[in-house]
């Protein structure tokens, strides 16, 4: 084991403790049971400062490495919505809805955070000496391809004959594993975005049906961006929810080992 | 615009309507806030019904065309447990966990749910025309690429050509694609898990620094899963959490247009 990995597994000397909120198991679980994907919204309209507050626990959602490589594109502009509606194959969930919120993934923004989090962590007495060498060393080492995802195939197939003899870390090391990476973490806070307006008695619906090319255009959004879902919200109309919620029996998806 | 889309922005005509919990967004924000990722537990146990309860919230967040095409692997076993500490390189936040979770999405079991809904659908009168038609014809072709991805490659060139024309969805047509739609609906539940546990006054931690190739040997999964995230959960230890919440500005992550 290198000296770098024996670092990681050691607990850090800091204590650093919060206080606890109150928490409600039957209010989140009445927030989880309203929670449908609905289709036909009212013209009640959202009061922004809920889509501000819902925009805020997303960013409170886990991100890998603390890396936050997510976005989240509030249409207001009517026109802009107008294209949006129009690149979302112009659905129900889409047109009627009161708000629309794009949730892109970002493959290059862990570059520039990664400095700022080296920059807040050094300016902390308490931070641990791991923390630092993290993202001074580890997360180039981990997230960076390299011209061509070179880098990635070199870190492939080193991992791979490490890994015949002890664990390692395999992925990222290619540009598909970033898009995995950065869409996972981003579709942590959008479940955040849709129990967020749940909580506030609101309806929301994620879409994947769409252009992401026109997406892309109608947001300016970089080639190293990556649509993840579109949120629609507002309230609900009497034929909102299609049908009551289907679920497969809960043996083919929770498996005990 | 084919009949098929034509059939796909009606709002079909059904009247169904579910009875609403009451919410409270206070319940919600102490959740959220209280979630951090937590590296160190102390020794209390999570009761074995908290657990289920949380990984049946789990399969309650949104599935893309609810082709619920996630896994959770609850792992008891101590010799299993072992193996899988090692593999997350034995970091803290596994090896001190009361809990282990692993997050599986799957590229193959849509065919499967795909079909069930199928049955389901067909039993129920009410069940909208686009509804069967979507599962009969559209998921098979939006989600087979075929044999070395050839379809895809095909849909790829052929949404190519549409789309200078007209708005098209294109997504999913590569063996990567499927990657990230199948991980992008595990982690809306990944986030419901994490967020339950918060509800009931647990902890939790999101982890992505793995050996994926010895888990999916631990879990005796097939090369059609791919390893989302480990979830461990227990009570935070006082030096559970190593600092204050780090997040840039939100104007960097939050755009409106």
């Amino acid at each position: 084991m290198s000296k770098t990995e024996n670092e990681f597994i050691k607990i850090p000397n800091i204590e650093y403790t919060e206080d606890m909120r109150p928490v409600s198991h039957e209010a989140f679980d009445n927030i989880v049971q309203n929670r449908r994907s609905v289709r036909v919204y009212t013209e009640e309209k959202v009061p922004s400062d809920i889509v501000e507050k819902v925009l805020q626990w997303a960013l409170l959602a886990p991100t890998s490495s603390n890396l936050q490589c997510w976005e989240f594109h509030w249409v207001k502009d009517p026109e802009k919505r107008k294209a949006l509606v129009e690149a979302l194959m112009n659905q129900p969930a889409a047109r009627t809805s009161q708000e629309l919120i794009v949730a892109v993934a970002r493959l290059d923004t862990w570059k520039r955070v990664s400095k700022d989090m080296v920059k807040i962590l050094e300016k902390d007495v308490r931070t641990p000496k791991s923390a630092l060498m993290y993202y001074k060393k580890l997360v180039p080492l981990a997230y960076n391809q390299g011209p061509m995802g070179i880098f990635g195939l070199i870190k492939k197939v080193t991992t791979y004959g490490i890994g015949l003899f002890r664990p390692i870390p395999r992925e990222p090391n290619s540009h598909a594993d970033m898009r995995v990476w950065s869409v996972k973490t981003t579709a942590l806070a959008c479940q955040n975005i849709m129990m967020g307006f749940s909580a506030y008695g609101y309806d929301s619906c994620p879409m994947e049906g769409y252009d992401s090319a026109r997406i892309k255009k109608i947001l300016g959004l970089n080639r190293k961006s990556e649509v993840v879902m579109v949120i629609s919200a507002g309230k609900r109309a009497k034929n909102g929810v299609y049908g009551p919620r289907l679920r497969m029996p809960q043996k083919e998806f929770i498996k005990i080992h």
